[in-house]
């Protein structure tokens, strides 16, 4: 790339074709239950999440840097879509076929950036899913949180929808947010409790 | 506040009532021209502006508190509604009784906080309105940015509807970019040029 303004061209790319996250619907409501969420705004309300709930965060998190992957996670879903934590089961959310369409899209999207912007976001975004870091274990922790919290709000959401056990919000979310906010999940599983009985 | 939860039930009184701004509509549409933007995705997206253009900013700036001023820049919305650039002849974006119904929107939805986060998200945000620090100038910059890539993208959204000639263009938005990001404001103006002809 030698046009003078090739890195700004790549940057703008890359922004504008990140416009469509606002065009992907998640299976979760607003909290007024009015219409099903899109993952560009709830990308934004994990950003303030992680600013509001930072004092859940295990020593030496880096809020910084958690914002930033909470930035990123959804990106792959222009490519692939929101698949549903609790839709076919449980088990198309985490499936090989799943990972494998995101991990193309990741290569399609960040390509479109600088190289230097696709390696360091792309890092983040793999860290991300890979959910062994402080950090990604507490991103991961608010983006199990905040559908629970969407759920609770509007009347029971997708936990009535998909028909969901209290043991499957225990092993498909429970398990995910008490790895990263063990506090947090105490809490909020106690008022989950008038949906579920237990 | 003397509950063993109150702190969290503070936090997500919070949260749960920043939801609302996903419900809040701009004047400017998605890049595709599909629908209006609202200010949650919004916000987003200009998160995303500041990682991406991070390399415009002035020396000195802080990315990641420019992030944060972005996440809370429009939440006073949820109160006041969005107020466009373009409306009222360039006259009621910055009015004395937007900014002071803006001031109240504050104090209401960040008063919903334990004071310790109350505060700092509040001179965040004030510094944001201030424009002054370095951080708030790029943030700006990026706040004026991104709508004016969605006209672009989608054949002239607000400039169209609300009649706007280049010199209005050049000083609501470009001495306002131009301020924060000087290299990005001539990029951006000269794709301007096949809409206003100059």
């Amino acid at each position: 790339m030698t046009a003078p303004n090739a890195r700004l061209e790549a940057q703008f790319a890359f922004l504008n074709e990140a416009d469509r996250l606002k065009s992907v619907l998640r299976a979760t409501t607003l909290v007024d239950g009015s219409r099903r969420e899109n993952s560009g705004e709830h990308s934004w309300h994990l950003t303030l999440y992680a600013m509001t709930l930072a004092d859940q965060s295990a020593p030496g998190v880096d809020i910084a840097r958690v914002i930033k992957m909470l930035i990123l996670h959804d990106l792959v879903e222009i490519d692939v879509g929101d698949v549903p934590i609790h839709s076919a089961q449980g088990k198309a959310h985490a499936s090989a076929e799943t990972q494998a369409a995101e991990q193309a899209a990741a290569t399609r999207l960040f390509g479109l950036l600088p190289p230097d912007l696709a390696q360091s976001f792309r890092a983040l975004w793999e860290e991300f899913e890979a959910a062994e870091t402080p950090d990604a274990l507490f991103a991961k922790s608010l983006d199990r949180v905040q559908p629970v919290m969407a759920n609770l709000m509007s009347g029971g959401g997708t936990w009535t929808r998909y028909n969901v056990t209290s043991d499957q919000l225990d092993s498909r979310v429970g398990a995910k947010i008490a790895k990263g906010a063990p506090a947090l999940w105490t809490y909020i599983r106690a008022k989950t409790r008038r949906f579920f009985g237990n």
